[in-house]
């Protein structure tokens, strides 16, 4: 019961930041995705991949987290975009605090558009608000296609689900349709996107939700002005 | 602070009920496996291959971890073994008393070898002995080659590393060699197998292993008796 009662702490603590990281990003009209998938299923392959999408179109940054090392981050800083790294130590999510942390040390004029990258893990994540806008998670086709059933909270989640790895279908044992199924039962407003960041192959509809994203949240921060003589 | 000494005081309660799991099993001459990996990297697959494998030879129990459902469970019970599932609900690892609970529900009468499928998680389940003979963990090439340096103490916990998904190498990218070499720079006692549970290559020595180590059990359990006249 005590454990019980120190872990709501923990939550209702970390709450408050993330109410603060929102109310900071907001206020720069920056769209910000908390992005989530287990180890290997494609998180900064996909980052890597919108960054190349979007250049010249939007202006990226990026808060990568691992429980060690900067693989990631080096990968990101290498293709021009600020990016700053979050090693938990054992920790298997990452917290609104560090996030916090992160963004006092990130550049962030002229952003358009923020990722968040947590640790790869289809669990603990999900209970930890960070601030985001919209959370997003990558299932990819190697995974196999009973991941709604096995972890139906982060499938719940979620805003938008990212079935990666399209090009591994038809070599990797993976029941399409069951999966997409699966995933509108547990999640009926949920967008999906299926694509592969190896190919490029279905990239476009992506980052055509980022653009739309992105536009919505500019003009929730500057109400266009009244125009003309009407 | 507070929530440092209630995870210790987990920990060692933990400790205290793997022992005795420990106990229980050393006593019916059973080695078992705790057997770690991502979401989707073939845990399942690789128990089912066993099965099939050392039918005639080794007689198998399971139990099964998982936050939700029992896919598993019914898969390797449909294959004749005995298994049982425990849900975990959110959390995001197996402990002990859980492990425990599963025993008393378990046949073990003439039982050889029990995997212990712990939940898709690198991180967690580190942590906490259940009471195992060894630690094996899966990974699989469709992850990258990127793991030992991004989860560092899972590749350090085990006995064994189990690379699998072999049938990817050369579709997926991921280069073996430095992927090896890291394991081993993090694990220097480490043994590991690389096979594809799909196609069944490299199975043989991952059998012969398990093999050997069911046998060493048993000389333990039974000291031999000594023999003819000398």
């Amino acid at each position: 019961m005590r454990n019980i009662g120190v872990q709501e702490a923990i939550l209702s603590e970390n709450d408050r930041i993330a109410a603060q990281n929102r109310g900071f990003l907001a206020q720069r009209g920056i769209f910000t995705i908390n992005l989530m998938a287990s180890p290997g299923a494609g998180k900064t392959s996909l980052i890597a991949g919108s960054i190349e999408c979007l250049r010249g179109e939007l202006r990226l940054a990026v808060i990568e987290g691992d429980i060690a090392s900067s693989i990631d981050t080096d990968r990101l800083t290498s293709m021009g975009v600020p990016a700053v790294q979050i090693n938990t130590g054992g920790d298997c999510h990452l917290e609104a605090h560090a996030v916090a942390q992160a963004l006092s040390r990130l550049s962030l004029e002229g952003i358009d558009l923020l990722f968040i990258e947590n640790v790869g893990n289809l669990i603990c994540p999900t209970s930890f608000d960070l601030g985001q806008s919209s959370k997003v998670m990558v299932s990819s086709v190697s995974e196999g296609d009973d991941k709604p059933q096995k972890y139906p909270a982060m499938f719940q989640a979620v805003d938008v689900v990212i079935l990666n790895k399209t090009d591994l279908l038809g070599i990797c044992p993976f029941d399409r349709d069951p999966f997409l199924r699966a995933v509108r039962q547990l999640n009926p407003e949920v967008q999906i996107f299926e694509l592969s960041c190896l190919t490029g192959a279905g990239m476009d509809a992506w980052t055509d939700w980022l653009n739309r994203r992105v536009d919505e949240t500019r003009e929730i921060r500057r109400p266009s002005q009244p125009g003309g003589l009407s």
